[in-house]
Parts: structure tokens; sequence; C-alpha cells
């Protein structure tokens, strides 16, 4: 399967992203509408915060039905801790939404990405609704990417094709970052649309088995936000058979590639990131030994930094496997960066260091511990941690 | 109880600190002796890591009978990840020591501090013993304190004195950091003397009590170093009688203020640290969810980075509170930064910020959220995360 980080056209969805004055950058675009031709059977995964968003609280609420026609995201506002004024005014949101598009307004879910604890003016917000309906197209994918984007510094998306019973349906994805979590202008949020027919159960498995391989093995920071959400609507407009076997496989696969393509777009435009790196654990005891020493590898911000300062900085990951709960012996494990052997028989490899070190020159490596204690592994994408992360979340000023 | 920060002078013990040249800088010093006039009870933790340095193993090993005469510490190299090789290390520099002390070598114990994965010079080490054991003094203990300083940006020494029926004694501890954990250069060590007189398992106890509120009641990254040691010796030279009662309470409160002293000098004294900050977390449903709250604020680069930005983010505090794991109701939880209420009933006071931020412009300022759904609560000292923190870790090379 061949993932193009590109728009792509979804015969039965159009797209719009306009500028509603939400953001402080005067033009910035900061609405964004998604709008099925009819109702569609929908999926949603959101953030484990115990501090939710007001519209994740209403996406949750609207997902119970498996129904939507219609997403409508604002970035330069995440309408997060504002309590029932929130509440309010996210459903109110969708309400006006609807009314615009003359449908349901249940059948109408927001998402919000910005400042948390503040409310967006309502009026603005109901121009750019208007002006977004005006402008939906077919090809408007990359225009609503620009609509929900933060502190990324480049839109994402990605999409690709599936055969099902002879017909080629399309996986397309937009997200944005920057970081799994981090709350202010970062809030991770993706919306996968397909023209494939698919059941609501369908979907939720789908994004059910994508998850794990894709946003939940990516670290930014460490952190969680409130808002995150990834939602999957499928518009059956490619009329393709009911999916069982080997079509299901595929379309499954699908999902999850766009969700992965996006999940490493997410990592590679971390905050202030410069280097993309993939943790691999592997010859743990357990899967969560497995996961738990690649998420300590990855949110360490002593192995990160090392990575900004392309140092094979042995002693910071062995501490960090060491600390991450999971059984860890230092005589037998393994440890390559960048493919080069540096530590192996309780030993660090001295002379292989200088290779490392220009291994890790490149803007992506790996870093691959072998535990040699089980047969267990697992991955997640991480990034550097540098100057500009501190310089994007000091200066910042609520 | 006054805990002065500075050296003194504790009856039965001396100290030195010379330039072994085990440091890359020429005339550091870098080798530590601690001995005292008899063998001594004592008592030690360590880091739960489970990659430990070697002179970590030989202490646990030593500390087995529950009686020390000597400390023998190094910075410059950590001695970890060095395998069979390290621990024959770590046992050499014991026995030579002991010889040059007169001394059997199983009352003297290791320490070391630096960069891992590497091996130090023995025969530097051991003309660095014969240097400090030719300059040992009872007013030793700031030589000391330099001697095991990696990043430490000043040698950290606390010391008190307690009443013990009618006789006054002193307790003294010296300490290095700079992370709770970082394991180049960074590792936490730190020794407590008393001329007290006090029986294995009351020093034991001691430390144990004062531990949750001192050095496990702190973190600079979140990460645990290979090498964390504490040690705790009472050379008995005052004479007071079996402690017990009242005497054993007071001793316990010298103890554990002389530890806390330590850590907070430790935390102020962070990698690239500008800020010290209490993060307090009361009205928790249990403690193990306050300390999960307080570790999670503590530990967030978000929250970190926006206190070196002087920027009162709630949004960042109440990610973390909501991502710790721990019961959190937006509705119901209050939050103050330096004193002003800046989270209530669950909205942002926005009125309230501008002084919040004129509060976290002072070096030391607390962090209290109220979770107001039981009676738990928790402490952690932190420090925010600079560009200096970048700089230390990510310039560094091995």
């Amino acid at each position: 399967m061949k993932v193009a980080l590109a728009p792509a056209r979804v015969p039965g969805f159009r797209f719009a992203g306009v500028s509603a004055g939400l953001k402080t950058a005067v033009g910035a675009k900061d609405l964004g509408l998604i709008v099925a031709d009819h109702p569609c059977p929908a999926a949603a995964v959101h953030s484990a915060n115990k501090v939710k968003a007001a519209p994740v609280y209403v996406t949750m609420d609207r997902l119970r039905a498996g129904k939507l026609q219609a997403v409508v995201a604002n970035s330069g506002c995440a309408n997060s801790f504002t309590g029932k004024a929130g509440l309010k005014l996210a459903k109110d949101s969708c309400t006006l939404t609807a009314k615009e598009l003359g449908i349901a307004p249940a059948l109408v879910t927001p998402s919000s990405t910005g400042i948390i604890g503040h409310l967006y003016d309502l009026e603005k917000f109901a121009a750019g609704v208007r002006a977004a309906v005006a402008s939906l197209s077919e090809e408007g994918m990359a225009d609503y990417a620009r609509a929900i984007m933060t502190t990324d510094t480049r839109p994402k998306m990605a999409s690709t094709t599936v055969k099902l019973g002879g017909k080629t349906a399309t996986v397309a994805g937009v997200a944005k970052g920057v970081g799994m979590i981090s709350p202010h202008m970062a809030t991770m949020l993706a919306y996968i649309v397909t023209d494939a027919s698919a059941t609501v159960p369908q979907l939720k498995a789908a994004l059910k088995a994508a998850l794990p391989h894709s946003f939940n093995a990516i670290t930014v920071d460490g952190d969680m936000s409130t808002n995150d959400t990834v939602i999957l609507m499928a518009s059956g407009a490619v009329g393709n058979a009911a999916l069982k076997g080997r079509d299901l496989d595929a379309f499954n696969g699908a999902i999850a590639g766009v969700s992965a393509a996006l999940a490493r777009e997410l990592v590679r435009d971390g905050e202030g990131a410069t280097k993309l790196v993939t943790v691999n654990v592997v010859g743990a005891r357990s899967a969560a030994d497995a996961e738990r020493c690649a998420r300590q590898i990855s949110n360490s911000p002593l192995v990160k930094t090392a990575f900004f300062g392309c140092d094979p900085n042995v002693g910071r990951v062995l501490m960090a496997a060491g600390s991450s709960g999971a059984a860890v012996e230092s005589d037998k494990l393994v440890l390559q960066i960048g493919g080069i052997k540096v530590a192996a028989r309780g030993a660090l490899l001295v002379d292989a260091l200088p290779a490392a070190a220009e291994k890790m020159r490149a803007p992506e490596f790996d870093v691959r511990l072998d535990l040699r204690l089980g047969r267990a592994s697992a991955t997640i994408l991480t990034c550097d941690l540098s100057y500009d992360y501190v310089k994007i979340n000091a200066e910042y000023t609520t």
C-alpha cells in the first residue's frame, strides 16, 4: 500500500477552510468544515485526559448514534476548561452550522484547538461558518488542513486507495499536532474520511486496530491534551459490497496506513523538533514491558536532548530503560543507534560511538534496544528536545 | 529547628576533597573521602533503577553488616554500565583506600558520579586517595562537597543541631545533584553524618521517614540515575544515651530537616533551573492520587517551560492533572499560582492572571491545586525547563 502525503478527492465529502478571525494572526484560516452528502456511519476516539474540552464531550454524545454528516472545527481557541458556557458554545456552534447546511444539529460535531480557558466569539464563528459553507468543495481538503493548524509549521494530509471487490475506494486523512498532547495550541486532531461503505462497528474496529501503531505510538512531550480527537467517517459513495474477509483486511490496512502516516507527520512537525526518532524495544519479557520501556526512552528529556545534540549517549538510554519498570538486565541487552551496535554484554562499545553520532546527524534514525529477555516488542516515534521547544512553550503567554 | 546551608564540624568524622585528575577540568577536585574515627552504624538508600552502577552494588553489599568507617567518592566517572570490570574497579578502590587508612576493606564504601560506560584510572585514583588521606580534617566538609560536584554550580551542604538528653548533637549533610536523575554528571548523591549515637535500625528508620519529604519529593527532569545514593553514618562521639521517646523524635526531625534542606538545594541548582517551584496538591481522593497528580504537574515539560516563561498557564497545569490518572473534576478544583487564585468553579479567572504572572517572576513560588475530592495531599519540589537545560544536556558529547 502506498500512502501519499497529499490531499485527495473523496467522493461524498466536501471540505472548506476559511478565516473567521478566531486566531490572532490576521487572515489566517481558523475555521474548517467537512460535510458529507448524506449522514455517514462514523466512529471516534478521544483524549483519555480527565479534564476534557467541551467539544470532546459533545462529540462523544453525537457519536453514540454512530452517524455524522458534518464536522465544524476551529483553531485559536480550545474551548476547554470553560464549564457550562463552553458546552453551550460548542452546541450552539453545531446548531448554527446545521441550520446553514439545512441538516439536523445532531449530525454536526464540533472540534476546537488552541488556548485553554477561553471562549471564542460566536458571531465571528457564525460568519466563518457561512463563508465556509459557501466555499465547500471536493478539492477543499488542503484548506481544511490549514484551518486546524496551531503551532504546526505545515498542513498534514495523507491518502491512499484500496481495492474492495473490484472497486477502488479512497481513504484520506487530515491531522494537526504538534504534540501527542500539549493543551495550548497543540492538541492532536485527526479526521479520516473514506468513500468506502462500512458499518459503524467496522469503523470502530478499524480505528481501534490502527491506534496502537499510529496516534498512540507517538510522543512529543509525554503530555496529553484535553482535546485530542480522531474521527473516521465513511460516505459509501464508492458502492462496494458489505466489507468482509480480504476486503475488510484491506480496508483496515488502509485506515492503519493513513493513520500511521498522519501520526508520523505529527512527530516530524513536533514542537521544535529537528529529528524523527523511531524507538524500537524488542526482546522484552512482556508487551507491557516493551511499551513501558519504549515510552520511557521516548519521553526522557535527557535522551531527547542527546538526540538534539547528535550524542550517542548510551548511558541516558539505559538509564531510561532501567527506570521504566520493565525487566532489564544490563549484562544481556544490546543497544543499536542508527543501526550501529553501541552497547552489548554489559559494556559500552566506545569505538562504535563516532559512527553512531554520524548516523544521528540524519533527520531520521532508529534506536533499537534488544532486552534479550523475551519475545515482546514495541515501537514509539518520538522527536528531539531542542531550544525551539523551550522557545515555543516559554515565550507564549496566555 | 534551624538548618544552616553551611558546613559543620561533626565530632568523630574527618573529610577531604582533592584533585586526582579524574575530571577533564585540570585541578578540579574530584576525589572525596569521609573517614570516621571508628566503625560506625550506617544506613543507605539507593536508586531503584534496574540498571545500577558498580559502586551502588558494592555499597548495598557493605551496608548489609550495618557498619562503615569510610566513604571514598569520585566525580568525573560514574563507573556505571561497566560490567565485571567496573565491579572490580569499585572493590579495588575500596581496598586501596582501606590499606591507606589501615582499616578493613569491608568498612570502606565507594560512590561514583559522572559519565556512564567508562572506567576511571585506578593509578590516578590511588594517588588521589593518598593525597586525600594526608589532608583529612574535621574542617574538610566543604572540600568533600566540591569533590563530588559534576554539573552542580555550587557545593551543597546543610547542618543543624539537636538536643539529645542534655547533650547537643550535630547532623550535617553534603549532596550533589543536579537532577533527581540524570545519568551523566548529575547523579544525586548525599551523605549525612552525625555525632549522635544511634543504632542501625534507628538510622534506617530515620532515613526512611525523611525520604518521602526530601530526596523522593523532588524532580528536575523526571529521570532516575543509576547511581543515586544517600548514606547516613553516626559516630556516637557526642555520647548521648540510647535514643528513645522525645529524643528519638528530635533526632528523626534533624535527619528529616537536613535531608529536606539538601533536597531543596538540589532542585534550586537543577540543570538550567531559574526557578524553584513547590507543587502542592491537596483535597485528593487518596495519597496515591495526590502524589501522582503533583508529580505529573512537576514533570510536565509544558508546565516547566511555562514556569520558565513566567506564564500562569492554567490549561497546562490542568492538562497535567487530568492526565495523571488521579480523580479530577474540573468543575470542583481550585488552582492557585503564587497564592493567587487563577481557576475555580470550572473556569479560568482571567483577571487574576497578571497578578499570578507577577508572582512567577520571583525565584521561588508555589502552585497549589485543591482537587476538592478528599483529604489527601502531596508536595513535590520542581524547577523550570530553560534554554540552559537543553544547552547543558545537548551540547555535552560522550
